[in-house]
């Protein structure tokens, strides 16, 4: 059965089974969430070793008193681990604090108050200043523009990753200084980008003198399965073209170890060091080093972190799988429901008929199904199709996520015999 | 002997006697730090048990897993606990990251790229911010002024805080917005203010309706002895006097248990935390809670704390006593040299005679002594008199910072005597 093809009379019957279920839903008392991209329990329990293992252990390599004051640019063997899992030398590498959003944050902050290397003036002094957001895309990107007062722009993404023609195009605006990308399975779609993608973002040529990609690799070992989504290196081919001081990378271990008390890096050319680390060094003495020296001990290598990371998949594989299954089963040959199938990442993402994402939002919601708000997807959380609805399906316990997926697939019939019943009225 | 009554002659000859003692210095082979307020390691051996008593232990009292993302606000508990340290109500006062250095240099970049409550706009878009600056005072302050583009106005410290009749006439100036305050043992001078400055502060009117005091606490427990140097509320007394919104108060337990890996504090009034949030919030989503959880589970309480900054006490003390005491017996009586004697916090302040204090920063380095550069106490590095050194005793053992003393107050003869015979010739 597909609903587009079912006659008025038909879809009624659909709406008001739908209801029905709906209504047994709702007498439930259910109280579940997929709203955020949180770690379960199981999987922090993964990284346990690391609080109590030689617990009072303070020096690192070098000899250095981790717990006194130094070394901003972090300890040298947590830049190097970072270097081993990105690909990216050490020296360009900065290990910090417990978020890299605080690093995006500073990095766009700091930008508009002392511009970037390149820039003729702040940020801040410019007339408009604007960014380019690959849609649906990460919220809390969103917010960093709006908040700094930066206009989006959305550009549409493809399996490929952001629609590059109308990337190129827009560029040669002087204002657009910047694009928002979290190039591996990407928040919340899960697609990787395409070689053909990364290439022609570090080789295009952009109308400012200083534009930037936030190059969020949040999930670059966060993978479901043994294979990997390959993932062109940015960071070598911005060099390659000429290019080396467009790209800010960023990463952490938030979801390796714990997403409160991880570690973050921040990668960047030499140039671009040499621009940040004297206002960085204005604005902290050093990052937490006892939390890196944990970290590396514990993690030890990239080799060893992959391991970790395949006790994460472990985890949250089961998870994905049975809300797929659930999508499948319930949606699956009704032609009003398309979803991603990621291969990593915290995320799948959802899009329906037009008009129906604030509704299936409001239906779960009354049913005690917590969901991201309709709209968060998108600059301003403006979804102007009001389409797509981002599902999280790694924080709660697999019983749970299995009911939460069928109060939202019997939402999203309901939703969507409501819609095409208007429309046709 | 007093320098300043010996003939030309005499003073020649006390000149030759201290270049004889500076070249045996010379030749010993030192290598001295006295340049930065660090604990020692047998401080930082007194926290330890933060890092290994339970230290699985990630729930907080509310059942929170402290692992997982969330609670920008920080821990309920480390709230009230730097509550119970600081008299302020533990609902203004968020517990944050490692650094109120971090705390301080956003809140002013906040400033520059939002304002505050009350600003017409932020402070970025106006011609011209000045800041207040008591001086001698801290480099790291001074540098965030510079860093943002801030003019920095020095102000006369005295034994009771900032010259307050000038304070109140600079802040006739709209243009004048914040004044940066070590309030007690100041760095470096170790003088706490006085109840009528304090309450100056927080009563006197200003011209621009968004002045800001930046209240650096950093040594709000950090006594020598028994007795502590009381210290008025600004908090309280800023809200007493209709000004709620003018203080901006900062500490941290970076002295009390490991300068990289503490806790930091910012306390605010209602109107500014609800300015002040939701831009942290798009900063990032939370601080480091197990740190926080850590903290709190070893220091407890107020007067647990206490307890344990007494063993701080019992470390340093012996050491400030040394530096004194050779500071008395090397020149005491030779009218060249003034210096504080504090009760508490991380700093001696030696002023010399105008002219003297780069030259005795050189002739120290030379010697194997390093100290805090001269000038660094006054804002841009520039002490116009040239006359002021900041003194560090508590990071080195006690045997060199008698050693480093001595050769200190060598080098502090030779260049008093150098600089009173050219200023005869």
């Amino acid at each position: 059965m597909n609903y587009l093809s079912l006659t008025p009379e038909e879809l009624k019957i659909e709406k008001e089974k739908a209801e029905r279920e709906y209504r047994t839903h709702c007498t439930r008392g259910l109280s579940l969430d997929l709203s955020r991209g949180k770690p379960a329990a199981d999987q922090l329990a993964l990284s346990m070793p690391m609080l109590t293992e030689q617990a009072d252990e303070f020096r690192a390599e070098a000899g250095t008193d981790c717990r006194n004051y130094g070394i901003l640019e972090g300890l040298p063997e947590m830049r190097r681990l970072f270097s081993e899992i990105t690909g990216i030398p050490a020296a360009n590498i900065l290990a910090c604090g417990n978020a890299s959003l605080n690093l995006m944050y500073d990095s766009v902050a700091r930008a508009m108050l002392y511009g970037v290397v390149g820039s003729p003036r702040p940020w801040g002094r410019e007339e408009t200043v604007k960014f380019l957001c690959p849609v649906p895309g990460y919220d809390r990107h969103f917010r960093i523009c709006e908040s700094l007062g930066i206009d989006m722009i959305s550009v549409e993404m493809n399996e490929n990753g952001p629609d590059m023609d109308t990337v190129e195009e827009l560029v040669k605006d002087p204002a657009v200084k910047g694009i928002w990308c979290v190039p591996k399975y990407s928040n919340p779609s899960g697609i990787t980008y395409s070689d053909d993608v990364v290439t022609r973002l570090a080789a295009m040529e952009t109308a400012a003198p200083d534009f930037r990609i936030f190059w969020d690799n949040a999930y670059v070992i966060h993978d479901l399965y043994n294979e990997t989504d390959p993932l062109a290196d940015i960071f070598a081919l911005c060099k390659q073209h000429g290019h080396e001081d467009r790209v800010f990378y960023f990463t952490s271990t938030s979801k390796v170890t714990f997403p409160g008390a991880g570690v973050a890096m921040m990668a960047a050319s030499d140039a671009n060091l040499k621009q940040i680390l004297p206002i960085l060094g204005t604005q902290t003495i050093g990052f937490d080093k006892l939390n890196q020296l944990r970290h590396v001990r514990f993690l030890k290598n990239a080799e060893n972190t992959a391991a970790i990371m395949r006790g994460h998949a472990a985890c949250i594989r089961p998870k994905f799988e049975a809300m797929l299954d659930i999508l499948e089963k319930e949606l699956g040959e009704l032609g009003i429901a398309k979803w991603t199938k990621p291969n990593g990442g915290y995320f799948i993402s959802l899009d329906l008929p037009n008009g129906c994402a604030k509704r299936v939002y409001e239906l779960a919601k009354a049913a005690g199904v917590t969901l991201t708000p309709a709209g968060a997807t998108y600059p301003y959380g403006r979804d102007v199709r009001d389409h797509n609805l981002r599902l999280a399906p790694t924080f709660a316990k697999l019983n749970e996520i299995q009911d939460a997926t069928a109060v939202l697939c019997c939402a999203v019939r309901l939703a969507a015999a409501e819609k095409l019943l208007s429309d046709r009225a």
